[in-house]
């Protein structure tokens, strides 16, 4: 709370608090390549949340689509859907306020949290009930794929995973459809209508 | 990005980043004792995110009820719902997580999001699309009512808010149906299940 207060009064700095490192990491990987799994994502930047979203009509068969075919999000058949959360490092939150990119070495964990509605007062409507343990990770990084970006997944308690092959459906969903540099921007709030025009942080 | 890197590696700090009082922010007053609204918010700790959620049964009416009659969530009522989001200053997060309290001049924001499936690729399913100008403010601090909180409403683009009263059924509400010091703590994956026993941060 000391540190916290210190920075809310802008007073001087000692040092770097233990809480700025844990809220602003970069990707690190095992000695075989693999990503770490991210920590402490819950309280970076949430750029957007949605609820059973997919790029597929309900009940659509994937060979019925008309050309070129839609990509399939990884989890988000079941109705009525789960919530998807999306978390940036907020390092990479400001630099995409001040240049309008995203900077190398940029994640976004996307977060999957069944719909509940179990816990009372609640009587209409969904909050976020059990985060599930496995997790995806959007990362801006030259020599992963021809894009720029990789796609990790992390199953259960996995501490770190491999990338997806660059034959996966959403390297080429996001390269093509999303609305900026492999990111869908335009389901982020926390992002569209952000690309800076003047020099205001 | 050179502050954040700099956070980021760890490396000495020369001044507290303009980023950090941002992020951090206390609340203020205007002369007059209404709440200035916050600003920053969107890269505050997004707590949880709901979608139409609701402390009525669907269609019961508010005297149909059964005592004690629930409270209505202020702006829940349209099928099939707003996205609500609720954010917390990052050095509150931190010292609920140290702490499992709630520290005073805690700020709770509550956002409200159209549901949407306009932009393309999304063919089922929600996400987040017009932001509502209207936020509300949940705040911590003693003399605002007997609860040690407040509420505090925010319309368009009004630059401060004034407390509801206390006489608002939100507060009752809180008070009594809260999981943890008038905050539904029940509602947020960021904050369940991390009441802390240790002393790890």
């Amino acid at each position: 709370l000391i540190a916290g207060l210190a920075l809310s009064a802008g007073l001087g700095c000692q040092s770097v608090p233990d809480s700025a490192r844990v809220a602003n990491p970069s990707p690190a990987f095992t000695d075989s390549g693999e990503l770490v799994r991210p920590e402490g994502w819950e309280a970076w930047v949430m750029v957007g949340a949605s609820i059973g979203l997919s790029y597929t009509e309900p009940g659509a068969a994937p060979e019925a689509a008309a050309a070129p075919a839609p990509a399939v999000t990884p989890a988000s058949a079941a109705a009525p859907g789960r919530f998807h959360n999306v978390f940036m490092q907020p390092w990479a939150y400001r630099h995409f306020l001040q240049t309008g990119e995203f900077a190398e070495e940029t994640m976004f964990v996307l977060a999957f949290y069944d719909p509940s509605q179990d816990a009372d007062p609640a009587a209409a409507g969904f909050y976020e009930g059990e985060l599930s343990s496995t997790i995806e990770v959007h990362l801006k990084k030259q020599g992963l794929d021809d894009s720029g970006w990789g796609f990790f997944g992390f199953s259960g308690d996995a501490a770190s995973g491999e990338a997806f092959p660059s034959e996966a459906s959403c390297y080429t969903c996001h390269a093509e459809r999303a609305d900026l540099d492999n990111v869908f921007v335009q389901f982020y709030p926390a992002l569209r209508g952000k690309l800076p025009g003047g020099s205001e942080e």
